[in-house]
């Protein structure tokens, strides 16, 4: 079946600081599975607020359809790109740890509320400009969502994401199974330790 | 111009119980305003958790584009319907105070933590299947975003888009220029007092 | 003496991904310890709803009599067991911290809220739809309940109930007259250097 | 067909304070409702806890099989009494609101925690003593666990409950056709204005 | 003395929306009592958002010397602006409750988390981007602050601040008197009752 | 008996304003009812800083054994006086609403953190400086606190408070027979309709 | 000078179980730097109830002037110790981090809540039965608190509190004089790295 | 240009323990970077509250025209230092771990509230008394804040400012024009694995 899925970037992955990356690459990762392609940048809204109306400018004529943000802290990107489009924005409130980094002085630059912080300021924005918001580092289920809203207009998107959940129910039933076979004590031994 | 809006039910409404409508009305009343027919029930997941499943058929069979979905408490039904179907699901936190119900007896049925364990509940879904949520009782946004959704394959709905961002920013700037003028303290007290 | 407890699984554990068994097996062990069958199963609410219902009809025809249920995020299983039958279910909210994962893509897929959401979600049922929730992680204390439950029937478990408060007892007594002897500070020194 | 059921309290009701009944009254109606005969009686851990030892002692002797206990603010009530007793409780954090007591200096006198503190003191137990816990103020589902409990051993108990969930199931039925048929915005002008 | 402060505005007062205007008013009442002039809007980040670069740019080459910025709920604005001026930002988060709104479907229009997401929206800004943040509702305190940052450049201002943290001493003093004479339950009978 | 105790105060009371008195009478009251002197007084950590330390040594000087600090919002001055002393301080975290207040201006004035932020900055002194710290708004108990402190060096002291908590224990004995007599349900219709 | 302080036990130090040794050891240590004898014993609220009352009774009858008790989770030892007696109770909030354990088994078995459950149950008891608590893990103010206390009978105890005090004014101006002169840049560097 | 800066300390940096040096070093490098000397000391608020006077009057005498201040814990120093001065203080709540601390006994001394009691001690200061707080350990964001706040006096120092956010710019402009064209899955595999 040759698909209808246009041959260009439909959704456009953005982020507040290039460490983000290491949450947001599951978004991308969902998108590249199910053959969508995605426009990949950094948009700070407080290092470049002129840059922030630019892409949604962009976004808007490029033929964008869903865009994903995600930002950690204060956590501006997603709501001020909301306030410059009319496309739907998914936000992904981010919370990057840096316990183990090489440089003692790094230790202290994560986030002191564990993520509640981003996903409060991302969430809940004024009536009249909506955030739809996924879970903390939850950057796969923002990909994924960015497939669902698209697959009102795709339907080939929509069978795959329904085998996308077969495949999710098969994996269970068969963990389940090796459980009950094996009993739960002995399973977590084999498994885990 | 004639409109290539279907005449039928795009956005499902549905919310865990007939209280959470006085929330909810908000998101049928923007849809009603961009003339945009949506479907309305009361599903719960915890006393109805068959018609769950069969809501679930239903809107895809009965061509749903969308789903908002709201509930209080440990709030499991927007999450419940996104496991049942490909549809996406917008969340909406419920929290309402009955503190000036007519029964005592009534008087200490309210979310104790102020609509977070909602908020939590509908966010927080595990990888593979996605809720995407809007702030706490924020209904007019959850109706916004079913018609940011829509407008990727109506233009139509997306112009309207832009003309209800524009009346935000004229009301804006309006009272803005009567504040500049009149000084913030005589502004507060001809408005509030 | 003869027992009178049922040579068949009486307490039914599931949980909602094999992750979770590393907080579970605790649940397991306990009931282990006082001779009581169970059946362990792996029942995801978001990827398996179907066969949720299912397990609820096969646990009452099964003779279950207590549904130990531990679930982390948004938590929604032990709830939605509940909604299916009338068995009791003991919900354990879980916490799964993956810090020292091999994988550094995993680092981040811990809660966010110290398991804060899960106790919500799954404590806050709405009227007519209880779980009773043990805390956080803290599946031994959940197997213990079952058995408290299944005391009542069988007062052979009873008997045994006692008999291991009285350990505990004993346990705290001897530890304390140790310290006692010693004094605080060498008792430490001792024990934890 | 002849009740099984014994006709003595089966069910133990305590609170920490007399004002806690404005809460604790819905586990009693509910036990009334099915009929099942309770013993109500206020046990202070702080202010009487030499009473709290023979509340056990009482509570085993004279059969009763659960026992419901609520208390706000530290809410020690709870795991004390299951520190004494291997009978299975069921707590009840409490957060009563005196915001519009006659007397003045009674306004400041309500948990300034939403009843978090009390959740947390209750369903925090440490391993070996648990204390299965229901929402905040859900003293109702308090009642239902109880019976859910006692369901096992009196089958025409669960029988009961099995109706109860079905009327539940009608009332939401009824309710939601009435949405669907006039729709949400005049749905929720005709029941809340 | 011939005052030296310019006669034109060296303070900006923006806030998010009008209904701020009832707790951001104290700011522009304590730059009264100074003498200070001040220039007063409403820019909101979501809804005007070009305003916003707008205002930034006319408030440097108008010599407003500080900005004092009041937002409730994800409240983006105070950082916004920190992001297109290099002129030091006071940011006040705001929560505003509506529970005695006439219109009944305003009463859930409040903020669900007494302020909290604004206060970490406006203060966890990244580093490189500072807003200073005073406490919620302390829009008296952005108006002192904004003082204290003047008063480096006009001594006059410094000797006013001098004499009203004098005269706020002298309050205390007295009161403070007053009640060591009368005794406390005396004090608080005269007082409040 | 002749009494020991001397007839000076030996308890300090101190707010940091006026309005903390509506909470501190609590503790005065039970001191009354002891029949133990007691010195009241405004210290404001922040509008009278000097007084604070002419506060600490007139307390060692005159003989004062007890400090009781009851402060609100950032609440410094337990702390603050506790660095000046080595004479026990008890703190009261002090949480105040307007919210019927007269003025519409006050009514935004109160606590947004439910005296959370008070209760943290009281208890979580660095080591070297405790302040032992009562629940928010528990003036009362500090004043039992100061009582059970001077109950070591006055043993008559000591005695009143076993009458005390002998009364206490009688009052819920008396109630508990009520409600075990009527019944849970009349109980609360009686004392509460 | 001849020491009046009699020469036996004048404070219990009590924790919940052996593992709060952990933290509860510095209030053993700063007794012993101030030369005052403690009795340090294990006592259990849950799994030792009965030893609870018999400890307290003990308390009194050996002439214990302060009690400090130590306990995490749902902590209820002090208020239940402070229920029993009329001796001060000074309350320590435990938290105790296993993410190092051994046992991978026993890695989620620390405090989920950072110790805030701890501290509300500790702190928040009902009026009438008071505990004074210091802050999370703070066991060294704990016991600078039982000598603050003694102190006001035993002079001597005073004296040492205050070259206490000056000592660590002295450590203070040490550092900061060498941070003054080095720099705070070299002064990390130095220190730190 | 000749530069109109004095060459004399124009901030003063202060930290409540050495401890704190290891954060707010990050606000002294910053300064150093835009050539503007301080004054660096430690000042405890409890350890050395005589001195904390002495250098509010030393500031003023000395043309300090900001202080900044960080603190952790209950966090004191920067409210206090305000109270003394009317040189705008601007505050650093500051969390500190030692989960690596070679003293096994140290592991426990970090703060257990992630900062949150340090920024509310610091930003919830009293009407009459404001302190302007940056992000939790975000001392860089102060030091820039000192630099906004000179900046008025100083143009020099504003047109720094201005290249400061410029470098930012460009900096976050390449990163960007990098995950462009590698995409965002490729360019994490590049920077972080």
């Amino acid at each position: 079946m040759k698909s209808m899925v246009p041959k260009k970037p439909l959704v456009g992955i953005i982020m507040g600081s290039s460490s983000d990356s290491k949450v947001m690459h599951s978004a991308a990762q969902i998108l590249d599975d199910f053959g969508i392609l995605h426009d990949d940048q950094i948009v700070s809204a407080h290092r470049t607020p002129t840059k922030l109306e630019e892409y949604a400018k962009y976004a808007e004529k490029n033929g964008l359809k869903v865009i994903i943000a995600g930002a950690g802290g204060s956590a501006h990107l997603p709501g001020m790109i909301a306030a410059h489009t009319v496309i739907p924005v998914v936000g992904v409130p981010i919370m990057v740890y840096n316990d183990k980094s090489e440089k003692k002085s790094e230790r202290f630059k994560f986030s002191a509320f564990g993520g509640m912080d981003s996903l409060l300021s991302i969430v809940e924005m004024p009536n009249g400009s909506p955030v739809a918001t996924v879970g903390i580092n939850k950057a796969a289920n923002a990909g994924l969502y960015a497939l669902k809203i698209l697959g009102s207009e795709y339907p080939e998107i929509r069978i795959k994401l329904k085998k996308f959940k077969e495949r999710q129910h098969q994996a269970v039933i068969s963990e389940s199974n090796e459980m009950k076979k094996t009993g739960l004590v002995k399973f977590v031994q084999k498994k885990f330790r």
